[in-house]
């Protein structure tokens, strides 16, 4: 069995996930058939980078004259499984919280968020229609949907214990917007999301841009 | 001159960000030295990714007996010039807007939105307090604030033509939020980032944890 590291099968997967959204952009335009050097170019690796990428997830495809774009893009929704609806949960329902939970894309993506949890007794009743819950009732939400997947938003100082307790209720996938790094048993994945690194990638870019 | 492409920038700058939260949390933890294998393994690339990028950035640091943790850690924050305070704008004040409008560690990494931009004359009201202006006022704006980032945060249909219009103001960093890949000039650097993938890539991994 090949030990693949949490971060590999991310930046890979982050890659196909870059690949598709080329290859729809492409689609539309009318171009029926691409080539890897395409797909590298658009995505800043290499066309090598592009083959590994596919043959990592079992992509197949003519590779003489070109891969078939529609061919493409259907092999890689069948490995998003976009038919398949995953229940996750999301705890912290501060501004982040609350306006990733009215997010439209989820659902269209298959990613259904059954129930949101916060501490703030306020919260849970000022937001009866959108199934705020008490943490107390984490335990029971996530073995009714079969939850695995966890969105955190909950502020720095608690995201650690908060993922400690999801880790104990049968969590194993946590997605993490807040600005800790979590950290997790070996079986347990974990993506970091930093929005202010996110920011300031791009403000150092720009400025190092200016610089050249 | 050597040519790095927008991408390289934006991976190579990931990874010190990231390498940046490991020797924060290695500091707290009281750890005094740390070796590139070390950074290596938190970050999930080899030990020779962390040098490569280490040289890239100029950081500097005594290898032999490890790293000063504190030492990398101020080269970085020199790197990151947390000091200075870039000005941002953000377009398009939907539930994902408001929230990162009102998103607290942004200011703390120097991330100020000085301004937020909707079409909607009810935003632009309801929310007098938060300068929220309408999309005629950007031009007048960016050039008092010498705004040279914006975030998008509008819905798809519209990201593109706001997307050009923010290029032919002069904005030259985007970091955008709409699902849609944004075509830009060479001369400007985009970050897209879609919230779905972050999620399903994770739920990707999980399965893929399941099956072997």
């Amino acid at each position: 069995m090949k030990q693949i590291t949490k971060h590999n099968i991310r930046n890979s997967l982050r890659r196909i996930f870059l690949y598709h959204g080329l290859l729809v952009r492409l689609n539309t335009m009318g171009v029926t058939r691409v080539f890897s050097y395409t797909l590298a170019e658009g995505a800043g690796v290499t066309p090598e980078q592009v083959r590994k990428d596919f043959s990592e997830y079992r992509i197949r495809g003519n590779r003489r004259g070109g891969y078939l774009t529609v061919t493409l893009l259907s092999e890689m929704e069948t490995l998003f499984n976009r038919d398949r609806i995953s229940n996750v949960i999301l705890v912290g329902m501060g501004n982040l919280g609350q306006a990733l939970s009215k997010y439209g894309q989820f659902i269209q993506r298959g990613i259904n968020i059954v129930a949101s949890f916060d501490i703030d007794p306020y919260k849970q009743k000022a937001r009866a229609d959108s199934n705020v819950y008490p943490p107390g009732r984490l335990q029971e939400i996530i073995e009714r949907f079969r939850v695995t997947i966890a969105i955190i938003t909950v502020p720095d100082i608690s995201a650690q214990e908060v993922c400690n307790d999801l880790v104990n209720m049968g969590i194993r996938g946590i997605v993490n917007f807040s600005p800790v790094l979590l950290k997790v048993p070996v079986y347990v994945v974990v993506n970091n999301v930093n929005l202010s690194d996110e920011i300031e990638s791009v403000v150092m870019s720009v400025s190092r841009m200016k610089e050249e």
